[in-house]
């Protein structure tokens, strides 16, 4: 007999192919394997030993670099119609948020496990997105109200905003290009780095240009929509500690916040996603300035790295969310089923030297190990022996902790990461034990410039 | 500065001795690193490794024959006193549950983490427990009502009981030293037989006679009590997957059943430890027979070997409580405060060959795959590489789940055991997930009789 555990009735994939690779592939195979659905995942050459440890059936689809293997549209497709496929898990990164592969996969009769590609395409333009967000409602910073085609616009726009303003991509997202400008004498130079950057990494060269407010915490909203109109918020999470705006500690709730502040902010979040027509697990960013003011900035149509920190909190397992959805089955919660307990974070670590600006350090891992015992949970792929490909994010694994309240959950992760032990790269385990030791950041008076604030770095 | 967690203001620890070893020693250690207090770690000379991974200190106190180390009381304590320890938690078996052990602790100004002595000596003598049971208003099994001193005595009992009985050690406890007898012409044999092991396992041959119930469901109740007269239960556990009276799979909260019948049992639990002064963590442990009415058994006067299931449904640190209530603060959590969210389940991963009669198998674990992911929880205390000594038990890992209901924990734990790879010693993971599978551990129709029933061994 099976142990599958969908809902009695509904329609159910039967397999599903994982488009991506590292600890999410991983954590996608373990949800459809709860569910009783196969998997089949799709790997460059270099990932072929993580690829065969979780999926019941993997298929290799190029070599090493993601444009070729990852990126590869083609071939992704071609795989998931070979292996009989139903649907397609993304994953994050890669084509997670891609409109055209997400139609590409409607049109090859594959579900894609995430929003519909018109919402894909409104909100992965970030200039889009914000329109869509203010038209709903949402606060905005103060910001060009659309694309500046040259540094002359640019430079009225910023005159307008005051600075310092930050330019940003409008096909970036996920805190990759953009540039903080003090002064009009920096700004021609920031527009024509950010334009090509993004025109080099994108496809898209279009920038634009928002307030950049300095001690901001960045703050965001896990929301659940299925295609029957029901949107549910999971809480929020506070992502302030990041270093070159990379997030390196994840938490929820957010520490210090009012509870009504909270709850506007899930509000808004969700008032967002009805606008859009949203489908799928999603999160809506927010930076919450020193005065408790939250701004909408992006949303993220897939799911997050930090989504255990939820998952934690909340009981709900995001991934079973997701597919259940793209299957078509209404939410299985309500919003008052929703109740958020005691306090979750999580610790990102990764193959980078600290000593050395955080340079990523892919090698053989000799010796490998991690966590265990009460209220953690590690989010990891590789066994000892194994690789971290040069190719790809130097993620090793992420560490997660649940404790009835933040103070708690502090001390567990700092004895969680203590029993980690990685030899062969070197890895950022004792920056984060040193950033939670930190007294700014118990007190939770860390903004978004913290970690730069503590190397001395450029925050920008 | 510190992250420990140790309530502010109140005395704590600052060092603790670990008076036992494999997984509980670790899940000591764990705890006590979150509260910022320093461990010294007590083993025999097969034992330095593990210990060494996981304590602050170490000190060898014996070769690897129990009595000659975990149970060399005089030994345990000079370490204590050498290592400068204020307290000294004995884990599960070995001396936990020693009423001697505890007072020699006191009498050497060491704390010993577990109920006073005089309340060991009461619920330790399982006579005197179900007395006190039954003076408590608990429902007790018919029973011969004290010790029985010959073969005559315990046939007239018997003839009043009625067949089946179940003849037990009153030092006896946690499913060691009883035998069921259906007929009066087997039992003087079964009275002599339960007698001599007792006397040689326990040093205490007493025996009595119980009534047998066949079809009975294992259950029991978890309980704290400080020193300020609080008692709390967090909510009864299921453990009726059993194998010659060894729990093999446990759960919270009860399958199937009605939330008022948890109610009367978590209540009578509290009453019961509240009739004998309880101090501690504790469990009462009750057989629930097939029209729903429960009996005490006996009590449990320390952490129990399934206690993360308890932990993952009620996120209450059952380790820390003991500690702190040791240290003499009031329970952190009212009655009120607990509340029972999901479900749970644990499996007890033994070196044992299902092939050959369950036969514990030492050896070296040549290589070891533990799962990970969302809501799973592993407590381990060997890497690779490491041997599982011949001299204890072959329990090398507790994986433990939880979910929004039963139905998703045990697909849950279908998934995390399939992650589990062992070689170099046989273990019972192929075993667990028959169970697992079968139809009537998923209608919760099983009784304690259900694992004997499937393998046809004698369920004596």
């Amino acid at each position: 007999m099976t142990t599958a555990t969908a809902p009695m009735g509904e329609r159910m994939f039967g397999t599903i192919l994982i488009a991506n690779r590292g600890e999410i592939a991983l954590r996608i195979a373990r949800t459809c394997r709860e569910l009783g659905i196969r998997t089949v995942a799709v790997h460059s050459t270099v990932d072929r030993s993580t690829a065969a440890r979780f999926a019941d059936e993997t298929i290799q689809i190029g070599p090493p670099p993601a444009r070729r293997s990852y990126l590869n549209a083609p071939a992704i497709l071609q795989a998931a119609l070979q292996a009989g496929a139903e649907a397609i898990h993304p994953g994050y990164g890669f084509l997670s948020e891609d409109p055209d592969f997400a139609e590409a996969c409607e049109d090859t009769g594959v579900t894609f496990i995430g929003p519909p590609a018109p919402v894909l395409a409104r909100l992965g333009d970030k200039t889009m997105a914000l329109r869509s967000a203010a038209d709903a409602g949402l606060p905005v910073l103060p910001w060009s109200g659309g694309t500046v085609e040259n540094a002359a616009e640019a430079g009225s726009a910023a005159a307008e905003i005051g600075f310092p303003v930050i330019v940003k991509a409008a096909a970036g997202g996920g805190g990759r290009g953009m540039a903080v400008v003090d002064t009009a004498r920096e700004l021609p130079s920031a527009f024509a780095r950010v334009s090509s950057a993004a025109a080099a990494v994108f496809g898209d060269g279009r920038v634009y240009l928002e307030k950049y407010i300095d001690k901001a915490r960045h703050v965001e909203v896990q929301i659940l929509a299925d295609r029957h109109g029901n949107v549910v918020h999971l809480g929020a999470r506070d992502c302030s500690v990041q270093r070159r705006h990379q997030k390196l500690i994840e938490e929820s709730p957010i520490p210090g916040a009012p509870a009504d502040l909270t709850e506007r902010l899930c509000e808004a979040a969700v008032r967002g996603a009805r606008a859009v027509g949203y489908v799928g697990a999603g999160t809506f960013e927010f930076l919450l300035d020193d005065e408790g003011v939250f701004h909408f900035i992006e949303a993220n149509c897939r799911i997050q790295v930090e989504h255990p920190v939820t998952e934690m909190v909340t009981g709900v397992d995001i991934v079973r969310e997701q597919i259940l959805i793209a299957a078509g089955s209404p939410l299985s919660i309500r919003q008052d089923d929703v109740t958020v307990r005691g306090a979750a974070l999580e610790c990102r670590i990764n193959a980078e030297d600290p000593a050395r600006g955080f340079l990523p350090c892919p090698g053989r891992v000799e010796r490998l190990t991690l966590p265990g015992g009460p209220f953690v949970r590690v989010d990891g792929y590789l066994d000892q022996g194994l690789d971290v490909p040069a190719q790809y994010d130097s993620l090793l694994a992420k560490v997660v902790v649940w404790a009835p309240d933040r103070r708690q959950a502090i001390a567990r992760m700092d004895r969680a990461l203590g029993e980690c032990s990685v030899s062969g790269v070197p890895t950022t385990i004792g920056f984060l034990r040193g950033i939670l030791a930190h007294p700014r950041f118990h007190a939770a008076e860390h903004s978004t410039a913290f970690v730069e604030s503590l190397i001395g770095a450029d925050a920008s």
